[in-house]
């Protein structure tokens, strides 16, 4: 593609780059992917820059839940039949989306927008922190479950928050650690193990 | 993806849809470029929603080469500096550009849309050979290369339209097969390596 002169299609060249901005997403990926919507034809490229226009116009944060949202309040903050008053702290989105394909938690969300983490300038202030204290002075919460990544910075986000709202009278429950399905015990690292051990259920 | 019900944002159900229908792109890519493009804004929603527009509207066919162009002439054929007594005969776009890249031909291009396989139902009348031989026949051609792939498709395609012009006094040539760089003669295949000696060319 260096050759630009020679490009017989100047509006090829700009739908490569817009395409190679994605991650993973390389020039020759890229080029494929559109000659290959070219193939298709003309109504599959209007049907997917109409979905990119309507999801650009449409999309809004949930001011419960601050969830991705098409309208001020999400399909999940709005759904009579989810619990809310158990509410799950999760880092993102795709988070989100995670535990819901599991179909076995029937509560609400709020999602941080991210995990504290000062060598990457995250502070308390850039989550939607405030917002969930704000949510457990206001709203009749019985528990909340930390669904943060085992990470330093899960672990920092989950004290930081847990601080906040020891004086709540709310149960706080953070999701299990333990061996995961497949994973041979010789192979699991130390601390998933020990987790297991200190939180060994009754088998059924 | 399955729990659409809860899914909280209903465009982006679109926009992966939309997403997985390009070859290699599955639901999961799919899902994680939607969010890619989300963290990114709105104004990158929006270029690739127009780049696309742009394409599917600028789009035509070069009815010279029949290349793909944004005007009625692509813009090699528009080339004051290109050879137009050349044509190099080539299956598609890509097959175009891959030689553009090179920066050594400078003579024009004729697209056949594809290679005559029976087996596929693709004769000679799906592909723009017709085009071709009105071509030669009405400009001043000099020489015609075939640069298709060594396939039985792109050996029936050649002779088939060589057929058709071996009475119009055009040089008929076609892209030397021979050793790639890089490649062992040990591991060379007995065709590539026979064509190699018979088309050797003078050490320098």
């Amino acid at each position: 593609m260096s050759n630009k002169k020679h490009f017989p299609l100047k509006q090829l060249e700009i739908l490569i780059a817009e395409l190679s901005k994605f991650p993973g997403i390389g020039p020759k990926t890229a080029f494929r992917m559109t000659m290959n919507i070219i193939r298709r034809g003309k109504n599959d490229m209007l049907q997917l820059s109409n979905a990119l226009i309507n999801l650009a116009e449409s999309i809004k944060i949930c001011k419960v839940c601050k969830s991705l949202s098409d309208d001020d309040i999400c399909l999940i903050c709005n759904d009579p039949e989810r619990d809310k008053e158990t509410i799950c702290i999760v880092e993102d989105i795709e988070d989100l989306l995670s535990i819901e394909r599991t179909n076995v938690y029937k509560g609400v969300y709020h999602v941080l927008g991210g995990l504290i983490n000062p060598m990457e300038g995250i502070t308390p202030a850039n989550l939607y922190i405030s917002d969930l204290i704000n949510r457990l002075l206001n709203e009749k919460v019985k528990e909340i479950i930390f669904a943060l990544s085992p990470t330093p910075e899960g672990d920092t986000t989950a004290h930081y928050i847990y601080r906040q709202l020891k004086n709540l009278n709310i149960k706080v429950t953070t999701i299990a650690r333990g061996i995961s399905m497949g994973t041979e015990i010789e192979y699991a690292d130390e601390y998933t193990l020990s987790k297991s051990i200190q939180n060994r259920v009754l088998f059924e």
